[in-house]
């Protein structure tokens, strides 16, 4: 049984819970990070600590937990050498549900919990994903890691009920992102496009590493949003995610992308963001 | 001490939790239903059930709590007379987290408690409300009532640091809803104007009571949406919600609307209502 973290204590994951009066689970307020585990260590955690401020501010939340020790002693007591680590802050269990956060305030939930995966032999590397694509319905404020993730749910849902394994989303005319991950191309000439970062997308972890090895490989990188014509037209497509690093996507809808199999630049790019994480 | 309900179990307030791993914690898969309490009894149950079924439906939830009973023990356990009863329902606390739903499916979350309010003689009604124009930014969705609310809760704390009671949203230059509310004015002409019900609005159970009532009092009553400027010129406006009912608004931003006080049309909707909802 996985050892978790809640407000302080470490405890069996069975017996981690919240008051029904949480703002999170009442109001959907709050904000995480997933971070990869490799070789017994998170990674990267000085930008996912710099988004976790700026969630928490956009989600009015308050905390100063000192997340590098509780993630580490959490990996040890698990003993977890690959994976991802979880972290959750909410806007805290005041006494009744009133929209209005209480003044004064009441403390943070925070907890954070490990999970055991195959980050690097991951086989999907390998075989990479089918997508289809899906409408952006999600709020306006993606720019935050919060838990309004209702819609990503839905999409994906929708996704495997149509026998893929996620959806691409579509807003005026142009991709946003993938469900839970951010969605890149390379086309025809070479080119990397990526969605700027601005309120329309997460602004990921793994995207800025992924466009600096992109750069660094000596690929030409065009920071913009791309239509699903120019997806069709793509060498290659690939999206970038904390818990799964980089993964080729194959397929959109019924159209192969590129020869139909995992893109060589996109192997690339994995392949040394995974040099990179082990070599910090 | 309240007593709450949570899955099939009456407990105390304090004793109520739910685990980390619960989906509505981790995603905001839950939705919910709020009913006013008037002399003991919950009302307009019919309409509230039929919308929390298509809540769940948009949101993957399956459950078949027999509600009426849980609200009404629940109400008589704490000898609420007026006020609010709150149901959830969540998409269940599976081992691990995965946007996926889990298959085979885990049981839902289920839980539901009071609240004591003065809903009859709320010094609001004489009052009137003054509310702030904000940019509309939640998902497009919003015909489910769903946990999604955090957009909510930060349009709600900016009108309080802007020093008003709540915000109205605007969206492609229309105004959407208050931001847990739906929003209506009364013309010049004395027509009531209020925003259709499609996946930009909630179709508040409410509002559905309110243009019965406005309709039965002969006024015109336009469903389209209605522009921040024809706000400003408008004779009267109003919010309607199940907590609160019916309630005017005086003031958006600085401009006081018609002489500044509660509409006349809006206090006899307001009483008509609770006539109807004790008659009942």
């Amino acid at each position: 049984m996985r050892t978790v973290w809640l407000n302080g204590e470490f405890l069996p994951e069975t017996e981690a819970k919240v008051s029904i009066f949480d703002r999170a689970l009442l109001f959907g307020q709050g904000v995480y990070e997933v971070s990869p585990v490799l070789d017994g260590h998170y990674c990267n955690w000085s930008h996912h600590a710099a988004r976790l401020e700026r969630s928490k501010t956009t989600a009015r939340i308050e905390d100063d937990t000192d997340w590098p020790a509780v993630l580490a002693e959490l990996i040890e007591r698990n003993q977890l050498t690959e994976g991802r680590v979880y972290l959750q802050i909410t806007g805290g269990a005041p006494a009744d549900r009133d929209f209005l956060s209480p003044q004064p305030p009441v403390p943070a939930t925070r907890f954070a919990f490990t999970q055991e995966a195959r980050v690097i032999d991951n086989p999907v590397a390998q075989s990479g994903t089918r997508v289809m694509l899906f409408p952006e319905a999600r709020w306006k404020v993606r720019s935050a890691k919060t838990t309004q993730l209702l819609y990503a749910v839905m999409a994906k849902e929708a996704a495997r009920d149509a026998g893929f394994d996620d959806a691409w989303l579509v807003e005026d005319g142009v991709i946003t992102e993938q469900t839970s991950a951010n969605a890149h191309i390379i086309d025809s000439r070479g080119v990397l496009i990526s969605h700027p970062v601005d309120h329309g997308v997460l602004p990921g972890v793994t995207r800025i590493c992924a466009l600096q090895i992109a750069r660094y490989m000596g690929l030409e990188v065009e920071e913009r949003p791309f239509t699903p014509e120019e997806l069709y037209a793509a060498r290659e497509a690939f999206v970038s995610a904390a818990g799964s690093l980089v993964l080729p996507v194959v397929q959109v809808d019924e159209k192969p992308i590129g020869n139909g199999g995992p893109g060589v630049v996109t192997a690339e790019i994995r392949r040394r963001y995974i040099d990179l994480l082990r070599a910090v």
